[in-house]
């Protein structure tokens, strides 16, 4: 019997006919069973007459399942297979825990440490390999990515696919989907999940010369039902709804609600799910938002938006290291890392991006390729600070508006200056707790212990210069 | 006769009765005539029997005037004086000029470039001979004092005089004033005269512990028309109701709008007058309110301050370069460079103040002394930029989210890009106009000409450092 890890995937597919158009004449559907559980998943037509069902079981031992097509002279399938333990790495999809953090299903702490390459999987494959190289190494642990290829400054290319059929740019038949192009980006997808990275799929976004961000109702939910069939059993799979979904004239609220709703009624993993913003924030607070996914540039905000939506906050953009003209893609590597600081010391997560004029413009923002610049580094010292912490640790406390600071009361506390270069700092700690104190150097990446315990009101010498950090963590 | 420089000084004195309370029984009015106008200017008690006059002559030629007490034997007096040109560095005293700008009464441009020394002049002879020296050669031309002693952390000591008679620290006689208080200040305004600094006054504060905060409704008025007749005539006072109104819990709205309405009825020079925030603002669109007195520290804000209240914006106080433990006192002097020019790039003005620790507490934030802080040269420099801008030249113009600007449309713009590190920048310059093109760096202080002129849209090439500035000059 076919075995399939937990949190892997389980395809099925029934041979039919590709008479007429099976986007939307013809249909499958998969029920699995795990004991008295019963799961419904739509399939997709995969094109050259083959239905697919694609299935992540959620649960060891045997499932069996049934492959129902209709509109098609497909008969129905029937079979088994047994779901064993999860391989190495395999964690199972994200998800929120408690009101702020992120763990894998297997309970294992998730901290998102975002970069953005929106489209670094239209770039070809030579391009598109250097650019998981890079990541393998790099600190990042989550991707924000488009399925919709991109028109913008240094962005001029045409992707090798399209996802729907018709003849560029615009005579498109968004009734009929091109499956090459989705086979394509299940493969980076898959690439991205053997090396523990988090797809953040961008569904929607304005940049764009072909009609794909102008599709009326029909096609939109005809794409989303699609891309949901398709790619809902990767385990590493989030839909972002959208890259600044206010930069869209012709979508109402009223339609970002519905693709929220549909996706969530399709999505038989239940995957997260945000969307992004240019200004004006989409209402976090709908339930269908399993956290907030904010463009904004004052990090000191964090601490307001946790508690005013109480979910996870991702500043899954705050401006990007780098030199190129534009006010959101020029900023220096200190202050990348100093917005991190500021961001993930007040219980939220920061995205990163990387915008060095280049040569033959290939910009890790939207090329991926080779990382430039200094704030990697500094990601992955400031990365491996928080997952030393308590898991869930660094949660919402009292802070003076002069710092940044999270923690779990009387047991951790993390507090980051910023730019000021303060000779010494005062500290509430509890009375009846020892911690021990160690000064951070954000920059210059170095963690200095300060000798003895404190409790109680202390104050802490510190270097007197900017970009430092102090940790407080219960002794014994 | 005797001569008097115009904006200068006239001071007639008479000699009564000091029996009773002469400060509330008795009363002094000079009225002052040149040609057929008249000004009449209320005096004050000066203890030891003599009532005074102060009056500033703002045109040249005859004056004649008659002093004329009431509530006390001495009879009225009356004569003559020649009002004289203006001796060197007498510009007059300070005006807004057009909606946003300042010039002296005498056409001269005056750039506000603010420090803040809030006792200075409670810290005897040799701090504040040692001060006075300091302001000499520093790139100040205003700086912010109060009238009474100050009560906050660093600030312990009692001053050598008190402005009330009575017991300290508590057992005041709110009625009669100690004249030897008020003549020390006014020696302190005459040597901050005497090297061509504005003192910003500051008649009200919380900071304290004498009572002077909490004086009633009578006591302040009658605080105000005495240091309204006392002053007035020096040409270089400024009136700042308060520094942090918003943080005197006794005092309501409707008070403060009284010591406005007072002060401006008072006074015959109709010196300028503000009033400083702690955090809400009070509204600077109400009639008396000369400029905006300013306390935050983001200074992008500026421009929308300008539309708002269409009077000059000075930020007083945006934080402080230094490295003490409160959050306003711990900046860098890279980030108080920093925030200047933003400021001033955006038609705005920018105050200065420096918090190092020191070992004696001498702080010149409160106490004055020598300033220890790396900001100072580089204001100069920015002043120095500021002032070669054509008269009133920094005016207000469209700009870009991620920029700083500010200028004169065809003739004279200064761009300024903060912490971010372009390589290049695009401008639209009028296509009718050659512009010279000079790349300014705020901190190492140079200028450095663009070779060519420059019209229409024009990409300039950057250094790709952060604190850079684009300045473009009509040619010819």
């Amino acid at each position: 019997m076919e075995r399939v890890e937990r949190w892997g995937m389980f395809e099925a597919a029934v041979e039919g006919s590709a008479v007429g158009n099976p986007f939307t004449d013809a249909s499958v559907r998969g029920i699995f069973t795990h004991g008295h559980r019963s799961v419904a998943v739509d399939g997709f037509y995969d094109g050259g007459g083959v239905y697919r069902v694609r299935f992540m079981p959620d649960a060891e031992g045997e499932w069996s399942y049934r492959i129902v097509p209709s509109g098609t002279e497909a008969g129905e399938a029937e079979g088994r297979f047994t779901c064993v333990p999860p391989g190495a790495g395999n964690h199972g999809p994200v998800r929120v825990s408690g009101r702020t953090r992120f763990r894998y299903e297997d309970g294992t702490p998730y901290c998102p440490v975002g970069t953005t390459c929106y489209v670094w999987n239209h770039q070809g494959d030579a391009l598109e390999t250097k650019t998981l190289e890079t990541l393998s190494t790099s600190p990042f642990s989550k991707i924000r990515m488009c399925v919709f290829p991109k028109h913008y400054d240094f962005n001029r290319n045409e992707p090798e696919f399209y996802p729907f059929e018709g003849k560029p740019l615009t005579e498109w038949d968004f009734t009929r989907f091109d499956p090459r192009y989705f086979r394509h980006l299940e493969r980076r997808i898959t690439d991205l999940m053997s090396i523990g990275i988090e797809a953040d799929l961008i569904l929607f976004h304005p940049y764009d010369r072909w009609g794909f961000s102008k599709m009326d109702a029909a096609a939109d939910d005809r794409y989303l039902r699609y891309i949901t069939a398709r790619l809902s059993a990767f385990r590493n799979v989030w839909w972002s709804f959208a890259n600044e979904f206010d930069l869209m004239d012709s979508k109402r609220e009223a339609d970002w609600d519905r693709y929220f709703k549909l996706v969530q009624e399709q999505d038989h993993v239940q995957h997260l799910r945000s969307v992004h913003n240019c200004r004006g924030f989409y209402d976090h607070r709908k339930p269908w938002v399993t956290h907030c996914s904010i463009q904004h540039s004052d990090l000191s905000q964090v601490s307001r938006w946790i508690d005013e939506y109480g979910k996870p906050v991702v500043v899954d953009e705050c401006r990007y290291e780098g030199n190129i003209h534009h006010g959101w893609g020029n900023i220096t590597a200190l202050e990348m890392v100093n917005k991190f600081w500021e961001g993930f010391a007040r219980g939220g997560f920061v995205g990163h991006g990387e915008t060095y004029v280049h040569p033959d413009d290939i910009l890790w923002w939207s090329h991926g390729g080779t990382l430039h610049g200094e704030s990697p580094q500094r990601i992955a010292f400031l990365r491996g600070i928080v997952e030393a912490a308590p898991p869930d640790g660094i949660g919402r406390i009292p802070v003076r508006w002069d710092q940044a600071g999270g923690g779990t009361p009387g047991r951790y506390y993390l507090y980051y200056t910023g730019n000021s270069q303060s000779a010494n700092k005062f500290y509430d700690l509890p009375d009846d707790v020892r911690f021990h104190a160690d000064i951070i150097d954000a920059w210059e990446m170095t963690v200095t212990r300060v000798p003895g315990t404190h409790s109680g009101r202390v104050r802490i010498d510190l270097p007197g210069k900017p970009y430092i950090a102090v940790r407080f963590t219960a002794a014994g």
